[in-house]
């Protein structure tokens, strides 16, 4: 990794895929710059933003000459630049187990309940909240599933991972639509010890310095 | 790799995630069962698929002691067992710029016009086939500017990587809702020289064992 790191990570607190890249930049203790982008108030939209990131997402990480969205590209290049400690399981097939669940989060679970998708249900005339938590029971459902199969303390054995990353905000998302975790037993001690963490507790939405307080 | 591998993938022809493994598979030249798995039908809610894999999803890859689900968990570990050739880039800056690729079409696109989600935008009254090609108009506009920075050939320079294996199925899906490509040059050049190669060919949904001819 380079000496003079000079990275600056864009996120909003409450998104939860900046959540995840915050975590990982957590566990490795990657020096970063945090700077808010306003996802309330269009920030993401602005000529300025643009001009770094055209696709007008966060989270998206940009310095050392590379501009990076989408949080999984994020976190690979994060495990590429500073391997130590590493997200990644130590086996091919535990790494496809972790893989497995950061995919039904994030390609499964997220996309259908994140703001933006819901809102658009709810102009349709659907139910957002009922959506939401329906998409997220179902997803839940699998990834108690894989976890049956190899976790530990935490999602993959008793090292923390990229699932660890993903699972963490999702959990966040099901108790903002009141889903009820009892079907998954795993998921919630899972969750319970990673919450108990200082690494994670620091990438929390809460502890971000753009947190509005309730 | 174990020279007895015995790996079967339940499949369905026109499965946009399990025609990326296939790809994968078909570059990699890794020798396989193709198990067939009628969505229509429903066969993956069967009890003798569900035993398998409880996610009642395809693709699945079933062998050598393990069952993954998730399509890039299944890619992540052909490449973990067989490395050669490699589907990622050499560098980290491009291998990021190729999961970007790879995220947008797989947590951004794909998710949301996938037959199941569109089917229920119809049931709530909107209309599926809009909603399908806004959705993958918007996000082909953000691949084709992460093309711009790396494209040569294919989407990452000159080598077959896992951003091709997701790009053939999702521009397929365009032109199934007629999607017009003409604003995206590059998806569009890539593309047509990705269909021309017999490895990329080998995976198409026709050339399956359970493809329905016209």
């Amino acid at each position: 990794m380079s000496s003079n790191m000079d990275y600056t990570l864009f996120s909003y607190w409450r998104s939860s895929c900046s959540w995840r890249v915050r975590i990982v930049l957590s566990i490795k203790n990657i020096p970063h710059h945090y700077h808010a982008i306003n996802l309330l108030s269009g920030e993401q939209k602005g000529d300025e933003f643009i001009e770094k990131n055209p696709l007008k997402q966060v989270p998206y990480l940009h310095g050392e000459g590379v501009g990076i969205s989408q949080s999984l590209a994020i976190i690979h290049y994060l495990e590429d630049i500073q391997p130590t400690p590493s997200v990644l399981p130590s086996t091919p097939i535990l790494r496809a187990k972790m893989w497995e669940i950061c995919e039904i989060i994030n390609s499964w679970i997220q996309p259908l309940q994140n703001l933006t998708i819901i809102n658009r249900i709810e102009a349709l005339g659907g139910n957002k909240t009922e959506w939401a938590a329906e998409v997220i029971t179902d997803g839940l459902r699998a990834v108690e599933r894989v976890l049956e199969q190899v976790a530990g303390t935490y999602c993959v054995g008793d090292q923390l991972t990229i699932a660890d990353a993903c699972l963490v905000p999702q959990v966040y998302n099901a108790r903002r639509f009141n889903v009820d975790l009892t079907p998954f037993p795993i998921v919630s001690r899972v969750t319970e010890a990673l919450l108990a963490l200082p690494e994670i507790q620091r990438a929390a939405p809460e502890n971000q310095p753009d947190a509005v307080k309730a």
